[in-house]
């Protein structure tokens, strides 16, 4: 995607002097400066997801698969088997929700502990990153093209701009490109579909107004950023044609967890018959939950993450108290947003009912496992 | 009410060598400093009313009075009629959709002007003002008597700690004392039942965060500040169980129009069964409007408030931009909860269903009217 005009990947593996490293993006300090960090252990691979300079469950699988791959640095050839496994789990550990970081890092464990020579871990494991990567990649263009079907077939209804509302980000700074719920958006924009996007802000952390709409107006997709409580009214007033939101975490009966707040959109877009997507890649369904709103861990966050909040000042970022110093705050982090809620789920393999049978019907081998 | 343990109302007239003025507590820097302001003339009151340093349909209105009041200071004896004339609608026009305003500034104005001596006309002001005080100190109390009910069964019912939810500042710092959502709360308090009050932010311009936490913490009410975002979630986690809410504008179907997202909580209450209350004197029901949704004109607000927002930085408030630096923003002020999601209206004639059955057993004289 564009960034300043230029093509980038939201993650980069290079290689030099023999010692390899990734490249992100620091999504900390974006939109105010356009800074890349480079990895090169796991400890700070494991920083840069628990601080959420990388976010965005598929990115974070990768980059978490990255940084079992440099754990490789600090194992012992007698003793590495239990050691990757150890590190695997701290790396997982780092971000709970994000079903992705487990399957990302145990796909790469996996692949290295099937390896009989120490010398080939490295390599294998590199292999398996590289497979996750275009599996990754392919997903988003998959999810974009379904999507696109669902635009396109309201455009031509509307026969006017097509209003879109999604939270948070799920875009191409969250996957490796487009996206899951931008992927869409960014197909259609290229289709020539007249389309225009509602930006959630996202408190806490404001990814919508901070990542979003960066990504946005960096790739030339009109957007206006509204403060989270503002969708309700917009869609009462005929504003809003289609809500598409990403998933942090989706049950088989349809269910998704996904970024604080969506829920409140889901509720209101059902209040007023406007069609509300999910668009999640299969990696995201947890194959062994049956339902999502009881059974979903939903990770408290700190709370200074509501108490302050970071903007740009005099060029620097700063952070400011928003409320009484000595305020208490609570901070959950995701909410789940009920099944029937939910107009479809938009997958790599197709749009399907968000419930068992939707989700059977493009994924049967995963139920016929068991 | 509170303020670092000494009691103190939002609006407080003192005469001082024979020259009267008015302290009120600056909203626009709560709760970061504490600072009152003296304003003894009509430009001032103005000022003041525009910037928002008094803030709160009841509170503006009580101002504007005193605002009128100074103004005598300009007249002159022979033209004091039109003088005042023009000077009310001056003082009115400062925030237009507040209807108090204009309410208790005509209210002053008539008293004035039917005093048939000019050497009269501050102290009858002042008595209207005085009245008019009384009036809306009365409205809270009952307001609060009424509501106390709800809690105190609700609590009974619990046999635990209540947690009650609210959406922006509707408490003593936008009336005289006590408030109007908040008022059931601060007797429920001083009724020794056991609360606690989450206390949504309330983006754009965060009067949750700033003054609602501010009054409940300086009154000793806990309280916890949350996103916007969170409360859905708290609602299908059990942790609400009743959300009460201010209003703006109320139609006689039960409509109401309070603070922007105030109709996203009402969705999430419903979908949860919890209880959700708006608290409102009857001078906010509209009588000419048989319903909100469509009807209540809704105030688009500066996109600065979206775009920025002010915090506590090094001793000083500072204003941070949260977007990209040439992002688009949308910041609607209000939106309409329908009728359907609330639970009833609480009023200082009493409980009622939120339908225009229930409003009139309690307003009857003002269909009769008709």
């Amino acid at each position: 995607m564009l960034v300043n005009g230029i093509h980038y990947e939201s993650i980069e593996y290079i290689s030099e002097n023999d010692r390899g490293y990734i490249r992100i993006l620091d999504q900390r300090k974006l939109p105010f400066e356009v800074e890349f960090l480079v990895l090169d252990s796991m400890s700070e691979v494991n920083v840069a997801i628990k601080d959420m300079a990388v976010r965005g469950a598929p990115l974070i699988g990768l980059v978490a698969a990255y940084g079992l791959l440099f754990s490789l640095r600090e194992c012992t050839e007698s003793g590495y088997k239990d050691e990757l496994k150890e590190y695997a789990a701290e790396i997982i550990s780092q971000r709970p929700t994000a079903v992705n970081a487990a399957y990302c890092v145990n796909k790469t464990l996996e692949r290295m502990l099937s390896s009989t020579r120490f010398e080939d871990l490295w390599e294998q494991a590199l292999l398996e990153i590289k497979e996750l990567t275009t599996a990754e990649l392919m997903i988003s263009q998959k999810i974009g093209a379904y999507g696109l079907e669902i635009l396109k077939e309201l455009s031509a209804k509307k026969q006017r701009k097509l209003n879109i509302l999604t939270h948070c980000n799920a875009g191409w700074l969250a996957c490796v490109d487009l996206g899951t719920a931008l992927a869409p958006i960014y197909l259609a924009k290229e289709a020539g579909i007249d389309i225009h996007v509602w930006v959630d802000e996202t408190r806490p952390r404001n990814q919508g107004a901070r990542l979003t709409a960066w990504e946005l107006s960096e790739n030339n997709i009109p957007n206006t950023v509204i403060t989270d409580n503002a969708g309700g009214y917009l869609m009462q007033q005929g504003l809003v044609d289609v809500v598409i939101v990403g998933c942090d975490r989706a049950a088989i009966n349809g269910d998704a967890a996904n970024k604080i707040g969506t829920y409140l959109k889901a509720l209101a877009a059902y209040d007023n018959q406007i069609p509300f997507y999910v668009a999640l890649p299969s990696t995201t369904i947890d194959w062994n939950l049956s339902e999502g709103v009881k059974s979903i861990e939903i990770e408290t966050r700190d709370v200074s993450e509501v108490k302050y909040i970071e903007g740009w000042e005099n060029g620097q970022i700063k952070k400011v108290l928003l409320t009484p110093e000595a305020s208490e705050a609570y901070n959950p982090g995701f909410d789940v947003t009920p099944a029937k809620y939910i107009t479809g789920l938009i997958t790599e393999r197709g749009v399907c009912e968000a419930n068992e049978e939707g989700i059977k019907s493009l994924f049967l081998e995963r139920f016929e496992e068991e």
